[in-house]
């Protein structure tokens, strides 16, 4: 077998019939345009189109599901570039990354990296010690040229819209300088108000400060608080927004009457809370959130479960984004049932979930979303973002869920050359799955070409409203 | 690759030599007689053998499996027949569903749409916009005759007997009119005493007296209310009855001193409960009733952990089993040890236990099952009912439970057509899941041919003592 | 298809192209020598070298895996020689094993039975009551020979080093004897101190008193039961252990200041303990011992989540470890906080985790260990010690794991004779899930036939410093 990164059946079955229907599904599929409809990508590269400084901090320090791994195996922090003490030179980084590639045997990482190196830099030879200093400066030389530019790479990508995640705070400056540059790529905001949202955030208080400042409006009661919100939703929906997004520790909503959530309002604001307070509060907002969706029509996302924090030195020493935010079990029927008894029925209503609890995707997440109108179900998240993942997430979630009620792929990446290969390995697997299908007869050939567009394209451009 | 409904090699493994013995294990139990010792006919066909009205109320009003994907994408009750201003005309319900009928691709309920279908009423091409009133004609033709009323259907299916679920205060009449009848189908009813044993079941008061009545007995005390439930069973045994059931919201059992028992039954019956008492009630007579199974010999079932109506609005607009009931997380040891404890290893029990929770399968059911004799395994339940769930069960609870403690399939349904197709996909899938344990050489090729009828017939009809 | 117990390509993939590289892969580990760094055989086996006494007491008596399933089905405690009226014939309890053996069909104790059979006494046909008695003259007549006593096996198993597990209290006489007698196999001690640990084991005030006698503390105090402690675990290093090893409950870990900490110990070995004060010493003491092992370098292993004598019937008329011990659910992300807090980024900390609870590989366990440098994966335990549990363990925790971050194989056993077989049952899984990993490109050949190794023989002798 010949050896080397990517292999064009690459996570494609082994079984050659199924191998055989599989490669034909995914060239179907291969060359769609890139639906981005949930990420992290830097609104400053669409605004400013900056070039990128070296491969490191390209491919290494921002990217906590690289740099977790060699932490996990005794690497430290500073050696790759992160902290007081930090390496400063790439090219040490580089080689430190080169040293540990074999950490990422059988990883989406090295999918992700082998995929960047070969489709941007033509780098086909396995990353490794001995390669390292040679595709370091290949890349290096290819970084500040005009086709290796963020803009550039959107449409080399040929991603039709990417969405960014933005705080309600932000004032969208760099969309606006997207725009203004004259430059006709659809990148578009999202409306992620967790920072005044959630009253454990950090400096909460004075984000209620801001947002009244940055949303002119009285952010000392609650009706004005939820004003500012309002006027928020509005400014990203002038600057193409078509969706919020909620980043939660736990799934739980309410639904209180008016007295009790200015009550609770007032609490949280004065930072005298009781214990289940921020809870409640965050609860409570994204039953707010979802009515605000009814009348301005954002589609409304909730990732919940992940423990963010799990080493107070790291967190203290290197800050948040770090690779210790670790799931925890969550549980959505009781806790959903707030909203969803409040506006789940109404049509104008779409709320995407997303779990890192794969328990609840055949017990609770798919019979949840083959019932209630509202409910979509969100791609395999983070760490299952990965050919197993997503693999279990069809295999769990398709057959009570149904099809239609999920929305296709999110990569959810700051990394930006990993964009095209994160799709890539869904359009893969996904091909693997219909082809499969097909073959025990649980599908016509005809519906699989049918459904693997959607899978790649359709469904995320419907359910985001793109 | 042909494309119809039903092919002949459906949901047998793609692998051409596990297909070619999965195919020949298939082949030796097809044919198989249909025990069906759990299941939700309606016993008024059986006892009266009405005709079917139309295509509509036969595969798509009373489903909720069907009506809930159509609801998850818009559709109104209304339009599905359901409600007060319900649409009246079939034809366009049928029509509704036909225009809706690629939502289920993937899923069990075209499975069995397809087959029942074909094996019915010979229609062999997909349903759709374009075929709906073409087969609405052709179904709507067949139904008025003979052959497609309940008992010709009985006999067409195949079918040795098949137990019906009946509440406790029922009064079998169904049940006595077909026996009356001279036909000698095997029908048996299920006792399944919820009303009077759940505190928080509508008018359990008023049950408690209507279970006096009918049992002759004095429920105003808790010895004369376990009386009645020993005369209740007896009249079920007269009926046939070999089995039990209990749906109740988690499997917790508790095994309460006599007086407290006592005092428990007077705070529920007089509705002046604390707070977790219906609960405990509910707990306090799972034993009670494994007590009187030792006594009497009637099977339990339990099956636990679906939280009913998760929309309020639907349950008061359209009625209980519409969709909205929603698994939740479950555990198994700690629940049931008050029980097993007090009757756990008596051999005259058998307690088949049913979950939605399939984290419980290898992590709790599976080694509880493994050891304390009572206990046997139901197999997937309700949406787990599908190749998949039936997948995941046997590979996560077999190897550890090993196959005789389980109890064959139950195809627990209320849509009479859909039960062949049902057993069928259990022989398909359990054919399939014996050729790869022989393939690699976990089973022998012979021992496979004894397993497989033991799956489709003989564990069924020995567990429920049929 | 030739039927006998032991097919050389048995557990190999079915899929023709799979199995000729897991076959190729699985021969180049096949002969490795195992490593056993953590298992439950006899220190007497390996001190005095003591010949079998009969086939019963060799395969079915002590052996939980195996009469569990024969009590599943009705069999008694009795009859398979366990309890006040016990059988006393090994014949007949050899038959009662036989002829009951079809219920082990597809179960892992068939695979390590037939091994074993085949391995060491030449038996391959299948066990069963025909054949009950030949067999049993077979095995009878080679017990008493030299090359099937206890050190014989070591070298006839190829094993490199195999650890015991002992009591805290333990005097590691029989490791001394070995040692003495002039034997060269290596067998090592464990340090497993529940029994000084939880205050919920039997005895503890008294195995208090026993720890400052073996140790020479005084263990009145909390700074003395300590000092206990480290006198204990240097008594077993100087024996050769590398490892303790902790069997709790629930994964809770504490970080008590010193102050609480003392007067926590004061209460439980005064016997005076508060409700949650047994699991809150219980975590207390697993950061205690991970500091330790700062120190003087013992790996820690920690299998929770066990619920161990489900049948207090069974417990009492037949003692500890007869199958009753029931998983529960866990969660390890807030329970491991405190510890991994206290020492989680130390260099010389190596932590080894197991679970019962598979629902915990993905969610939580791989990004726990791949991100933590002290964590490791271990291989699974009891239950999912099986093909099915392997897979699962594979496709739910490499991914986001990575394979660094795993310590290949444990026996975890007391049955001897099953140790070849269960090293062969992991090496055959591993080999066909990376031949799986190749064939879909998600490996390259080369780095398949690194990695084998490495969790046959490798990952085991680094992780626990072997």
């Amino acid at each position: 077998m010949e050896e080397r990164p990517l292999h064009p059946d690459r996570l494609l079955p082994a079984d050659p019939a199924a191998r055989r229907l599989a490669r034909e599904l995914y060239q179907s599929v291969e060359a769609l345009p890139i639906i981005s409809p949930h990420g992290h990508t830097d609104p400053r590269w669409w605004g400013e189109n900056p070039a990128f400084t070296d491969p490191a901090a390209l491919f290494v320090t921002p990217d906590h599901y690289v740099t977790r791994m060699m932490v996990s195996q005794g690497v430290s922090f500073e050696a790759l570039g992160i902290g007081a003490g930090r390496e400063k030179d790439p090219r040490k980084i580089w080689q430190t990354f080169a040293d540990h590639y074999y950490l990422y045997a059988g990883t989406p990482s090295r999918i992700w990296v082998d995929d960047a190196l070969a489709r941007l830099f033509g780098v086909t030879e396995r990353l490794g010690p001995d390669t390292a200093m040679d595709i370091y400066d290949r890349i290096a030389e290819r970084l500040p040229q005009d086709d290796t530019r963020p803009r550039a790479l959107f449409d080399r990508f040929g991603i039709e819209v990417i969405a960014t995640t933005d705080s309600a705070l932000d004032d969208l400056a760099w969309h606006q300088a997207a725009r203004d540059s004259g430059w006709t790529g659809r990148v578009v905001p999202t409306y992620r108000p967790d920072a005044v949202i959630d009253p454990d955030a950090p400096d909460f208080t004075r984000n209620l400060e801001r947002l009244a400042q940055v949303s002119g409006c009285d952010t000392s009661t609650y009706d004005g608080y939820l004003d500012a919100h309002r006027a928020r939703r509005r400014a990203f929906i002038e600057m193409g927004a078509t969706a919020t997004d909620h980043g939660h520790p736990t799934p739980l909503t309410a639904d209180l009457p008016l007295g009790e959530a200015r009550a609770l309002y007032a609490r949280v604001r004065s930072g005298k809370m009781a214990a289940q307070d921020a809870e409640l509060f965050r609860a409570q907002m994204l039953t707010e959130m979802a009515r605000m969706s009814l009348e301005d029509g954002l589609v409304m996302q909730l990732h919940s479960g992940s423990l963010r924090g799990h080493s107070a030195e790291v967190q203290a020493a290197y800050g948040p984004d770090r690779g210790f935010d670790i799931p925890v079990p969550v549980s959505f029927p009781v806790a959903l049932r707030p909203l969803l008894n409040a506006v789940g029925m109404d049509p104008r209503l779409t709320l995407i979930l997303f779990t890192l609890d794969e328990t609840t995707y055949a017990r609770e997440l798919a019979p949840l979303a083959g019932v209630w109108p509202c409910l979509r179900l969100g791609p395999p998240w983070w760490f299952h973002d990965s050919f197993e993942g997503m693999r279990r997430f069809r295999e769990m979630a398709m057959e009570t869920a149904g099809i239609y009620n999920t929305v296709g792929f999110n990569d959810d990446t700051r990394a930006l050359c990993s964009i095209p290969a994160r799709h890539d390995v869904a359009r893969r697997v996904d091909s693997g799955w219909l082809a499969e299908m097909v073959l025990t007869h649980r599908l016509d050939e005809a519906e699989a070409y049918e459904i693997a567009p959607l899978l790649a394209h359709g469904l995320a451009k419907a359910a985001y409203r793109l």
